[in-house]
């Protein structure tokens, strides 16, 4: 049966976070709810992970399969239609036989928007926070992060994740080019934990206001206690950017529509 | 008295344009009832131009008169609390005596965004509109707005403006990078008319779809008249970007608080 990989952005502020619910309006419930009504079949639709209430997404990456082989461009064309206007699905394409969105995930890259000057344009995705956090601060603690850690201290005291160990390969500050006042992180790992990037994010910014030395990120590391870390940085400043896939299993299709 | 410098942004899908108006609430509404609530006194704010409902703007200028210097950072904040989301006042400071944000203004920047694969994160300022119009087109037909013209083919025809010349120095069409299937389109002129730019990319676009020749648009500019251009492109794909000022006339300042 052909399996379709869906590319899908989503502005998460009016949603309770990407994983189905039964009470709540949800991004996969959203989709399973239009790809139904598109194909009149019930739909269940795999995501890369789950992405918190009020968190965004711009590479979201999705998979779902499907009975026969449908026309992508005619499905996409009906989901614009049926879709609330904060989830867009961008692309539907058919893979490989067995791709699997979450499982073939090698890599996902989170982006935290923050700014110290009033904004509006951005104000659904970007955290206001005045005066700005040193960013050379920020970046000296946030080399400590890269490497395989125990996240621990970086992760939902309830989660029920065994295995506490990322590879983060990149964590870096930037000021945005044309947008003053911006700071924005970068974080790309093997894997994420419940919570990790906002508890990164928090705990960056009290090393940046000088709350924190920027080695103390090491110190938070080993204890592998969520209590030593800082707080959460707000949901609505976190986008899932970017998951990555080997090429192999993201591309071809047996089943040509 | 003290002149003091504005720089706002604002997301406009909310408001009735900038220009204030007894019965529909308006930006430079909102920011005078803002100021006169902060600062106890009436406030009159001059922008450097009007934009129409439901136009953005990320750099917009405006000016205002104080009866003495104020704390321009303390006022800053106080706009913060007082504003509403869609409208920030990116920074306050004192100019020159006599500085005028519409009279002195040399040049405008507007920009248009387009997308022709749905969106979600950018929509409410990007225009969606698929299939994607032909950008090498577009662009061979922006190059006939390049120099001084009459743009009353561009303009709206209830416009009182007698002067309809205006000197296009910047009209170019790019793909944005990192932003799959947008377009964007920056035009910059000494001075714009009534629902120009809207006007402008309509009729581009319509040459971008094949109906319409590059070449028209220099038969349109010369027909001086509106009805030989294209429909009004939607606003919410419009934002005022920058308003140059010459250098002496918008830094400076003879009253230091």
């Amino acid at each position: 049966m052909p399996t379709y990989r869906l590319d899908i952005e989503y502005l998460g502020t009016d949603w309770h976070g990407w994983q189905i619910q039964p009470s709540h309006p949800t991004v996969q419930g959203a989709l399973e709810t239009a790809l139904q009504t598109a194909l009149r079949h019930p739909v269940s639709i795999v995501g890369s992970g789950r992405t918190d209430t009020g968190v965004h997404a711009s590479g979201q990456v999705a998979h779902v399969i499907f009975d026969q082989p449908v026309d992508d461009q005619r499905l996409l064309a009906s989901l614009r239609g049926l879709l609330p206007r904060s989830i867009a699905v961008r692309s539907i394409r058919c893979v490989a036989d067995g791709f699997h969105a979450r499982f073939d995930a090698r890599s996902r890259q989170y982006r935290y928007r923050l700014g110290s000057l009033p904004f509006a344009i951005d104000e659904a995705i970007r955290w206001y926070l005045r005066p700005a956090p040193d960013l050379d601060r920020m970046n000296e603690g946030a080399q400590f992060l890269l490497g395989r850690h125990d996240f621990s201290s970086f992760c939902r005291t309830q989660s029920e994740t065994v295995n506490r160990v990322c590879a983060v390969n990149t964590a870096q500050w930037y000021r945005v080019p044309e947008r003053d006042g911006a700071l924005d992180f970068v974080i790309r790992a093997d894997r994420f934990l419940h919570g990790m990037v906002r508890a990164i994010v928090g705990t960056l910014v009290e090393v940046g206001q000088g709350k924190r030395a920027p080695e103390s990120i090491a110190t938070i590391l080993a204890a592998a206690n969520r209590i030593e870390a800082g707080f959460a940085a707000p949901p609505h400043g976190l986008m899932l950017e970017h998951v990555a896939y080997p090429d192999h299993s993201s591309t071809g299709s047996n089943h040509p529509a």
